[in-house]
């Protein structure tokens, strides 16, 4: 664990000490193993390997049961008052103890329906911990943590905003590569394992388990696996990427335009096209502020396509990002079922989105490109400020 | 996805089709989202973004039913015979249309107490699946699907070994780098970033979120992070590490000794110590077969060590290895609370573990040091076979 990794974690302790009192229970538990559990990262900066137990009292006490190879790990972390570490045995003794002295009434619990990153307990496990709490005797109710754990992940500290910074600086290196090497007769494929080794080459790794997105307009435009399908002089082709730097990341997309033998710039129809997408981001962007709520930001740039004749996006405008892509349950999301109560999300200073009014049209219904284009941003007490250098036109090559 | 990854995912279907009648429920619904459940990339070979149901029949039909943006890179697949894609709706009118149609009274559930990779149905999604099946009129009980999904994940087919022995020839050669390259003087976290620069040279990431686990046995072995204390002449110094291979992992130990100036060898004594190690290992592999249980593995090292008056391990003897590094529940245990069932495990031929009875004694109390040893083998019908090039004595460096 590094200098700053250590500051980062300390940057988070005094963020949940602030957070704790809004927990409508006498403890916080959180139950977790084989680093299936992200709060683990947040908390603790470490993925614990075995069955582990963070519990948090509401007067800011922190004990720690874990796994007898995973103590060291926690122990110089500094930041939890008890470790205790348990062997053959397993976890149920010592956590069995801790329940009785701490006889809690109300247990909050790291599950959500909404926010997956605050939802890291597994149903087999909330099954196990069931049986530990009634054969210590206790009659107990659950909640969930999301209120603090969400909370929590969503207000990037300081060091968290540079990390997210540096993820980007290097993604746009990345993207500058590629504007200077992709041309026609490349495959999407070829594209893509050229910006692997872009990123290889900066030190970091993609955010995707395939890499980037790239999508050539005419086969269409979403979450897929790159094809063989070459760019040919006239195509569109959007680029969806994010990269780890240091445990935290970027995801931003740009969009290429192919030019014809002779061309000198993209068809104007084209131009205007992506100015739709573009136009969409600024006003959503100026929208943003302390206190609006996510599904304010959406409905802007929901209604700007409208207005220009344009299907809108069926997801949500902008997801949280952090230690992970999809980084919470807050999102600039409509109000609908699927979303469920994602877009209420009411913006902070230090809230970290994406912004992405994706435009899916297909080029054999009106003969236009589908445009891919996202930025991200931060909250601030003002406004909200871009972190990416905004995409002002297409990129020809 | 490669030709290569279609492959091995026809191979997985096929051994799913043999291993569902195990199943004792009419459906088995695997219920994920954004990545979380491990189970997605076994049975689709992609790890789903929005919330997403692959349901199976007993009689062999595969259905999914997926948010827009990820239908593509499931239709393409080829293995599902239906894929509904839903928009701003959300899952659950499309759910609760399928539920209705099938009618089950028993629904297998990606959960499990035991297998942590089998229970990637989080406690919040469970809420939110149990709230649709109420909401659709059906009255169901929930069963495990563990008794297919851990079999699944444990029989390797033969392109999983291939690539698991490809990563460990990769992970070999960083070994090889590292005895030649490390030397007193250097500290843990030189060895560890120098590791690092060799997988990243290799083209490959380690699968740990630190790297490797280097551990100079004076300051202790086990899951923790580098230090600055320098290798000492003197010192016996355990790596602990793993590296992932288009998908597919190894995880072995070695352990260096730093000679002494004048020294040509180790003291005779440390010698002695690592054949605990190593003999241990010899007699739990040679036990290896076909119907053995894992805890009879176990107790063969475990017993080893306790006749040469060493404690043993506090953990298991081994771990299987696979997708992930701990790819689930059966292991070399011994039938202790800790471990529950994992050692009933009854190895069949495709199991791939770790063997690792690893010595934790302090230089402090014996002025021997602590020992790492770790060899990965796959069972056969014969019995097991060593994917690892086992060590056979300290590396002198």
């Amino acid at each position: 664990m590094t200098a700053e990794d250590r500051h980062l974690l300390r940057e988070k302790h005094e963020q949940l000490a602030r957070l704790l009192p809004e927990l409508s229970a006498d403890v916080w538990l959180l139950y977790l193993r084989e680093g299936r559990d992200p709060a683990s990262l947040l908390v603790a900066g470490y993925p614990m390997v075995g069955e582990s137990v963070f519990l948090f009292t509401s007067d800011g006490r922190k004990q720690a049961i874990v796994a007898g190879y995973d103590a060291m790990a926690i122990e110089e972390l500094g930041v939890f008052d008890e470790v205790a570490a348990y062997g053959l045995e397993g976890i149920a003794p010592k956590l069995t103890e801790l329940l009785r002295t701490l006889a809690p009434q109300r247990i909050a619990l790291n599950y959500s329906e909404e926010d997956f990153l605050a939802d890291g307990l597994s149903y087999g496990m909330f099954l196990r911990l069931k049986r530990i709490v009634e054969e210590a005797g206790l009659d107990v109710s659950y909640v969930s943590s999301a209120p603090v754990l969400s909370r929590l992940r969503a207000l990037k500290t300081e060091e968290e905003v540079r990390r997210i910074r540096e993820a980007i600086g290097i993604t746009a290196r990345v993207f500058e590569d590629v504007r200077a090497s992709a041309r026609a007769g490349m495959t999407e494929r070829a594209l893509c394992d050229f910006i692997e080794e872009r990123q290889r080459a900066y030190g970091v790794r993609s955010v995707g388990e395939h890499g980037a997105a790239v999508c050539t307009g005419r086969v269409g435009i979403g979450h897929r696996g790159p094809g063989e399908h070459p760019l040919v002089p006239g195509d569109v082709v959007s680029i969806d990427m994010g990269v780890y730097k240091d445990g935290y990341c970027s995801d931003f997309t740009r969009t290429l335009y192919v030019l014809r033998p002779g061309e000198q710039c993209p068809p104007k129809a084209f131009e205007e096209r992506f100015s739709v997408a573009r136009d969409a981001i600024e006003q959503a962007v100026a929208r943003m502020a302390p206190g609006v709520q996510g599904h304010e930001v959406d409905a802007v740039a929901r209604a700007h396509l409208e207005r220009c004749g344009v299907e809108p996006y069926s997801h949500a405008l902008g997801h949280q990002i952090g230690r992970h892509v999809h980084d919470g349950a807050g999102a600039l999301a409509p109000l609908v079922p699927r979303y469920g109560n994602r877009g209420r999300i009411e913006l902070e200073p230090g809230h970290v989105f994406t912004v992405e009014p994706f435009i899916y049209s297909r080029t054999e219904e009106d003969g236009l490109p589908p445009i891919g284009l996202e930025e991200n941003v931060v909250v601030t007490e003002q406004g909200a400020t871009y972190l990416t250098v905004p995409q002002e036109a297409l990129w020809c090559v």
